[in-house]
């Protein structure tokens, strides 16, 4: 797009479009609860939790799949919460029982959860975390990172009692990365407005508020310049995720997903999610016992095709990921590409199954 | 630019040709200075400067000309640091001697200067400032917001001893907003990377600086995904920027802004900085009596021209702003067809000079 003013009568209803439609991703119709679009990253998310829903001496529980929960926590230790992690298995969920079990030993300011965790391609049920933390400890905030999950895996922000998701631009929503989106419910804006003292200027949702609020109504507002493009671009992708039905959006990628992780193992290769617990968003198997993996990727590489290395720390190197989501399951045949190349490359390098 | 991801090896070189050309702009050479690209906006810089360079109970001297030098200030006070602030008279700056006289009353941590406050279209003068801090309290910081002087008026940074700038893409620079733009001295990373206790995780510049570090190295990492696209956008506009000598660019704006603001002046209008101290940047008029602002701007647009009201909370609605910098000023003719539109307007609403 043209470059246009942040205070341009054209990008104000362009901002209000995208805040609209957030609502309708995360299948919410709540008026008191509210859409934040920020300048920013995922991660900044976790920071605006920390200083937003929960203070220094408080107690956060923490469930931890891997690399990204445990940059979460890292981010809530800084601040001074207290964090009590509940580990996975690698490859698995915390179990309910546990996440029950210990909801009762400890008043919670706040839940953590790794929506999709990508180090270990595992999804969390966030709708049976959150009945359980509703039965046990009603007043304990869900926090969510949907970075990885956000338009890839179902969300029902009402229905299912959750209370504050953040996310990025650049995933499955298809934008470029450069925002931090939030999705706030009526319970988690009372944490964050009614804070008597700040700890954040920029972060603060306080100060956030009334200008999303400005703008959804339809008038420009100013607290920090607005990524005007980036903004366009989201409110672009958003009406096409919102062009067909989600349930549908949602399905198309289980379907890509469930076929996908079945070729790559009828091909020999060990996931390292546990059945019944994978990611609709990536796959990530292990390389095959004599395979170089920095000599796959490349090989793939050459044949036009991207996979990333793995980052949980215990199997880094082990394993590589492969991303189905947003565009490339929607609108393109990138996995059966995907599929055919890994093929190939095996083949090429002694491999045979 | 077509989507391209962080860890491609593409974007390494952009990012670090970006981070060179940053050097060149701030005409640093000193080896351990460092520029950082961040995701954000010019405002996250006020809560990077609070949170790395100063701490909760230490002194900044802050040297105020209006709304964003009020906003810094605002910022520092809610994570805790004692603000002293010199405020100017109303157009002016705040005096050398002034400045001076209150060094010597306390010890300084950091002193603030906004270089250009938009909304009194004042610059200050960087250098003697500069020069007077060292002279009468070498180890105070000077740190300056150069959100709407950066690539307008000359910076120094080596030269003239300055510790911090932070800034934004959408100014001078020419890049869509989404960006904060922070240039660091040796003793401001001291500061910064010398803390015991970090108060925050996204803006912590001891997190941000191995990460940019290794991609002016050539090779990539990871805290936060980047803006690739906005990162690329910088390095092209860099790019531009640096086509010629930057003394001609810094002069081809003071001519700009000195043609402009004689020839407003020639209509009657009176200008809201007093002389000797207005900005290259902007040229911000008072509306001559009898005119009605509201009705002017909106004429002014609908001729295809668009100028914003003021944001200084004494005069906000008693005058305009006209920006000339960046390719208004080196590529176009901005300024000629502003004054043209601003005579026809003028004449239109029966004023007369």
């Amino acid at each position: 797009m043209p470059a246009i003013s942040h205070t341009d009568e054209k990008f104000t209803l362009i901002f209000q479009s995208a805040l609209r439609k957030l609502r309708l991703l995360f299948r919410s119709t709540d008026p008191q609860s509210q859409p934040f679009i920020l300048p920013g990253s995922g991660s900044m998310g976790f920071d605006i939790v920390a200083t937003n829903l929960i203070k220094s001496g408080e107690n956060a529980l923490c469930l931890s799949n891997g690399f990204f929960s445990d940059k979460f926590i890292d981010c809530l230790q800084i601040y001074g919460v207290n964090t009590d992690v509940l580990e996975s298995e690698l490859g698995d969920v915390v179990h309910l029982d546990e996440i029950e079990k210990q909801l009762k030993v400890k008043k919670y300011k706040i839940i953590t959860i790794t929506h999709v965790d990508t180090s270990s391609a595992v999804v969390n049920n966030l709708q049976q975390i959150a009945a359980t933390v509703k039965a046990v400890s009603p007043e304990t905030l869900v926090v969510v990172d949907g970075v990885c999950s956000v338009a890839v895996e179902n969300i029902e922000f009402d229905n299912w009692d959750i209370d504050f998701v953040l996310t990025a631009s650049q995933k499955a929503i298809g934008v470029p990365p450069g925002l931090c989106i939030c999705y706030a419910s009526a319970r988690a804006l009372q944490a964050a407005l009614g804070r008597e003292t700040d700890t954040t200027c920029f972060l603060s949702l306080k100060r956030w508020f009334p200008v999303q609020q400005s703008f959804e109504h339809g008038k420009s507002a100013y607290f920090a310049t607005p990524p005007v493009q980036l903004i366009n671009a989201l409110d672009v992708s958003l009406d096409e995720i919102l062009s067909g039905p989600l349930d549908l959006r949602f399905d198309k990628h289980v379907k890509t997903s469930d076929w996908f992780k079945s070729e790559i193992q009828s091909l020999g290769l060990k996931l390292v999610n546990k059945p019944g617990v994978g990611t609709h968003a990536l796959t990530s198997p292990y390389f095959p016992d004599g395979i170089d993996g920095a000599q796959f990727l490349r090989k793939v590489k050459e044949k036009g095709v991207v996979f990333a290395f793995g980052m949980h720390p215990q199997i880094a190197k082990k394993h590589f990921r492969v991303g189905h989501m947003g565009v490339s399951v929607m609108n393109r045949n990138d996995s059966e590409i995907a599929l055919k190349v890994i093929k190939q490359v095996l083949f090429e390098m002694g491999y045979r199954w």
